[in-house]
């Protein structure tokens, strides 16, 4: 949906983030959601530089994004996207079985993948060149991959984890999507399994929107701490 | 509730564990949801050592717990207590504002605490003694301590996170029992929050339903791997 300066919901994100962060800051997978569920939204944007000391009351960590619609508030990217699917069966089966393995997925990704990748980045992205990171490299890839020999196993040869697209595959796509395939192997089935999620209307309307709303670098640059 | 053989929740878990493990494993949050929740559940009991080889077709990672509940089979521990405290206004308020919170705080325990505090038990259980982890340890812990006393902060003076105490509550205190006080700062509005969790009449019943399940160590050494 195109973003409404008067839609109810409200997404807070980054005005600004460096290049190599650009299509990763997690209020895209808030976007993604609200467009497959076809629900507009306009966002509020904050310094990523420079956080509003009352920032801190609405998200505890200072984080990206924050939700809020009338008197509801959430954080946690992962929670956002789960309150959304509530709203639209396309994202939520409406079923108890069905419901149930969305949410088993939903958090497989949340809590069983997205760590050991988040824990890779900080080895070859934010710690890339310290000693640790060297040593530990081995162990941490060989961790990653075993999981994602696992995953790949209960996908198959489906489009996706269960009968149909879910929340669950939203979050576990978004989560993959921060692996590099030139520093692990990936297997086949989940690089086809992400670009089949980054295919989908919805996801490059959501990662179209998060690029139009980072302000230039030279505003950035010209306005200090305060962009 | 005590466990029967009969009741319709089957809740899979280790039949052993290593000492330090136990009281630690994730099938206690699942307990501890279904005795907040007053619902009787059965155990099904696999070897941690020797996991049947069909249990990857259940669990795509081989971890414990899993649950099912007719044709409704989930798993990760995560999902599973979401899951329970749908059927339950005393875990999940019935209320969009006190629904949202609770499944903001229960994913941030998820996404946000536990991965920091699973580095850290990495660093000084699974890898003591690692150069590495010499290494890494000082900014590992800096970045616990910075969730922590935002958390802290987040929490103030108030019994649980929000008006009453909810899923989210559940998730992030069995998150923070996995940090040990003699290794880092731990707030004392934290300590005090944890305590008053493994206070609860429902987690101490969980609790000792974990432990009872586990077979002898002399039972374990005359098996095997059979365990």
């Amino acid at each position: 949906m195109p973003q409404k300066t008067d839609a109810p919901i409200e997404v807070t994100a980054f005005s600004w983030v460096p290049p190599f962060a650009r299509g990763h800051v997690r209020d895209l997978r808030v976007r993604w959601a609200l467009e497959e569920a076809g629900l507009d939204y306009r966002t509020r944007l904050i310094s990523a530089i420079d956080r509003p000391a009352d920032y801190y009351r609405e998200q505890p960590f200072g984080q990206v994004p924050h939700y809020r619609e009338g008197d509801v508030a959430l954080f946690e990217s992962g929670a956002i996207v789960l309150h959304i699917a509530e709203k639209d069966e396309r994202l939520m089966p409406r079923d108890p079985v069905g419901r149930a393995r969305a949410i088993t997925w939903a958090v497989a990704a949340l809590n069983s993948i997205e760590p050991g990748i988040m824990h890779l980045a900080d080895i070859d992205l934010f710690c890339a060149g310290q000693e640790w990171a060297r040593l530990r490299r081995p162990d941490a890839v060989r961790q990653v991959e075993g999981r994602l020999d696992r995953l790949a196993a209960a996908l198959g040869d489906k489009p996706w984890l269960e009968e149909r697209f879910t929340v669950g595959d939203l979050l576990m796509v978004e989560a993959l999507r921060n692996l590099s395939p030139d520093r692990l192997a990936i297997p086949d089935v989940l690089t086809a399994y992400v670009a089949r999620g980054e295919a989908r209307p919805a996801f490059k309307a959501a990662m179209a929107a998060q690029m139009a709303d980072f302000i230039s670098d030279d505003a950035v640059q010209s306005e200090g701490v305060s962009a």
